[in-house]
């Protein structure tokens, strides 16, 4: 089991507002189908701000049931405070998470300084049954956590990566340089997926990953062979479609998205909207664009909506 | 009962980790003597997002145990579902509380749009049994209700105010301006207290009146009387400890500052840490400033730490 | 003289491109009829930074040839480099300028700390033949004062002021309890005008007192007054023409609003666009607004467009 | 005469206070000997916000006398009037700048919309005898080029390229894709030099080029020749000087590390402060580590300092 591999940060299916843990099963096999190196529940992209406790069990152990053992499974379990992030870490290894992805508490902003995150990372690691991701999402949380303090983290023998999103390269480089080798640097935004790859990243959790899975492995495969021309070409024909799943229209864009490429998806939860019309009609027409693009016999990447 | 008062916005006391409820009423009991309109649970102050369900229940319960009928319990009810929301002020009304404050969802930021916000609390509104107040604190969530999308909610029969925590004091014009008068704008940052009175603030909700409360009360009382020569300098005394229990040294000042002047607080949770030596030892002088100018005889202004 | 008054920001008027002194004077002549303090010159409405050291000499010495002795003129004097702002701060005073309004340097904002800061004021207020007035405006700089600076600054002799730009309550306040009486504290943002009056301003420096400056004159002097309930009314007037020609039209929305209200303004130098039709059409509206809700006889207040 | 190089953005070196061009004839020969470009003048580097036009006019003229014309000379002319821009172009052209580097305007924040800076950029595209670069640099700024923008600039025959001055992988990536191959994208942050590289940068306007060009020229050649391997790794070496001399210490950090380097460069003009004695310390420091880490024979990238 490796991080170096593609990972969906799915999406969690609703039917009638509710937890929907068979549309779970069919995505994680369709997704293990396309070469994905695991899976990411309860991230953002799962609404895990949105989930109890209890429905937040259900489907850590629903994606655990679908998934093979030889895939990782990986639990978003952050919280604000320590002791919460704590049991809900426990809890997600106790369902078969392999490891859990740490969001960073940044309700207190001016308080969440160099040594607060020091502490939690550190009590965190220290109780979970599980190696601990750290997970940085600066632009959602307004909070940072700086390639020093990455650094220092690293030498905890149970924190074994950080997933970056956003598109900073120069941060993302300080990270790489602040670690060691073994310490995994995960791309977390699918437009900087390529550049991030040049830089050291180990792998990529990318919200498009879960409407094309296919072409974010083979952008992967192409950077792991030299092909540097072929993953930028893929880069900039994925970025678009990658746009319009995150910083245009959100996890609606991507449930939409989603159910375009035959996933299932459902609609977001209140106050999230379902895409509009104009939305969904645009995330087609990339979708499309993307598959006429890739349609060339013997290129290995197309894609099947 | 009225929001045109001093609400402090009760910190959490801890006791061993756990909610000391014990506490509470001693706290309850001591501001409502120094002259309050009530008290507000489960607000930031309260370090709300570091509580459980099951705690948040029993703050909410300790306080109306210990808080006279005449006096309103105002709960924090916000969440980042609309569901969630609305189970949380349910549950907040059927234990005592007379209104709910509800904090903007902002997890989801880019789509946090005023169609967003007027489902959200519309939502909220219509099933809540109590009043609700809007909760809008920028600097924190990184959104933003606008003067119009308040305007259009303050139509709603079950949406009786706003809580507005920052210092622009165009906005909170623009809040009052958008309003009708029986629509309640809440000033929530201490610093500027008596410059949103002037605007038309209905009251304050404010952290430094869990410490000093007669003197927010005094500030109020010579505003409404009229005397904005003596409310400006009380603003004056009041501000430097009310940056130091806010944005200087956040939830930790304020257990700090309230241990100080007599009230019971405890630890905060981690990652917060407990405010340093050097922290309280700013809060101790201001507080002793505050004390010595107010000892004048016949003023009523006297802190008792 | 004295500070404590309204002073129009005067927009620059240009016939052809070129600077309209004849226009400039027309102006001035009917903002002093208005009952206004003085004039600032070469300020952000004034397009100062679209002028040359030779333009920027005419609009001064234009402005002191219409601008009785008994009225101030403040000449804009803000450059990036201390030597810069020296020179032009001489220069003004040599043509007639009674003071000069320093804007703080700001390209290199990594580097613009405190001490910087205090460098650089010092040495223009050293060489400067009349006092200089601070000028913040962190919106357009990017950099900030802070009270801490201003205070220290305002025991220089010959800086008797600052203009503040911006809306945050909490910092005006501050300036005001950093600094002796003696010490002007300037609003510089219409829609928070009455409320910086509470705090303690001295007067206003206002873009829509370009516009109506007898509406400024009788907010002032109802503040004066202490008729607090007749100028906070005639700031909720205000507002939103002073919206439309700051921060939703800028000078464009000025320019055309001074056309409207029977100034010579002229087009802005590109690359700003003269004001679109929509725009003009709102800027009327509410001029026409203002005009109606003051045409009770004997207010005193009536808009002459 | 090509982009793709690495390109110098001189300091201006002061004596006494003023423009040093003995000093700027011989920095421009020692960068000329290590492999650059051509040299960028004027530029922010070169505190052009410092410089009157005549100064800024010697700087031009100094430069283009020590410059074979087998390099570029590149001046910067952006300012904040379309027509001073236009002027500054047209003078620089004159005295030899083989392209003009066009800041973006910024004083009217609000204003400066899409439609405005296509206006001014072909404005002064038109009328310059030489060839305009974009220059984007929203640290400094606070306004942004989007890509769409210079999608649409690019289309004019007369601007050939940008430099964009940021850290933002996927704006880099989408200039590159939003242009011709013909149109360069240049790195502007050394940080992410190599990223950028990646990505379809044409070459690099770096500051830390002052001090180490034969470093910057080694990396580019590196990738050039698909050394990925020893890009990469002289990016990780050169990223702590990069820092120092940019957003650690700014210009003046930069000043000091020439003069460490051997370069002439005096001290910055108030209200900047020349570099204390402690940044002075860890620049000496950083240039040691790069001098050792380079020393091993045969590798070419020696940096004689």
């Amino acid at each position: 089991m490796t991080l170096a591999a593609v990972f969906p940060p799915m999406a969690t299916p609703f039917d009638g507002g509710e937890v929907d843990t068979t549309a779970i099963a069919r995505n994680v096999r369709e997704w293990v189908r396309a070469g994905v190196g695991g899976i990411v529940a309860l991230g953002s992209n799962g609404e895990a701000p949105f989930l109890d406790e209890t429905e937040s069990d259900r489907v850590v152990a629903a994606v655990r049931d679908a998934l093979p053992r030889s895939r990782l499974l990986i639990a978003g379990s952050g919280r604000e405070s320590t002791r919460a992030a704590i049991a809900a870490s426990t809890r997600a290894a106790s369902l078969g998470a392999d490891a859990v992805l740490v969001r960073t508490p940044s309700y207190y902003k001016g308080r969440m300084t160099r040594d607060a995150f020091l502490r939690h990372y550190s009590a965190v690691a220290d109780a979970s049954p599980v190696p601990v991701l750290l997970y940085n999402y600066p632009a959602v949380t307004g909070v940072n956590l700086t390639p020093d303090t990455v650094g220092r983290l690293s030498e905890h023998p149970n924190i074994v990566g950080i997933k970056e999103t956003g598109s900073d390269g120069a941060q993302f480089a300080a990270y790489v340089d602040a670690v060691s080798r073994s310490f995994a640097v995960i791309a977390g935004s699918a437009p900087t997926f390529y550049s991030s790859l040049c830089l050291g990243a180990t792998g990529g959790i990318l919200a498009v990953a879960c409407v094309v899975p296919e072409l974010c492995v083979s952008l992967l495969d192409d950077f792991l062979a030299g092909r540097h021309r072929e993953a930028r070409e893929l880069q900039r024909q994925l970025t678009p479609l990658a746009r319009l799943v995150t910083t245009e229209f959100g996890v609606p864009g991507l449930k939409a998205a989603m159910q375009l490429a035959g996933y299932s998806a459902g609609d977001p939860r209140a106050p999230l909207a379902p895409a509009s019309a104009d939305a969904i009609q645009q995330i087609r027409a990339e979708l499309e664009k993307l598959q006429a693009g890739n349609r060339q016999p013997g290129t290995g990447n197309v894609v099947v909506l």
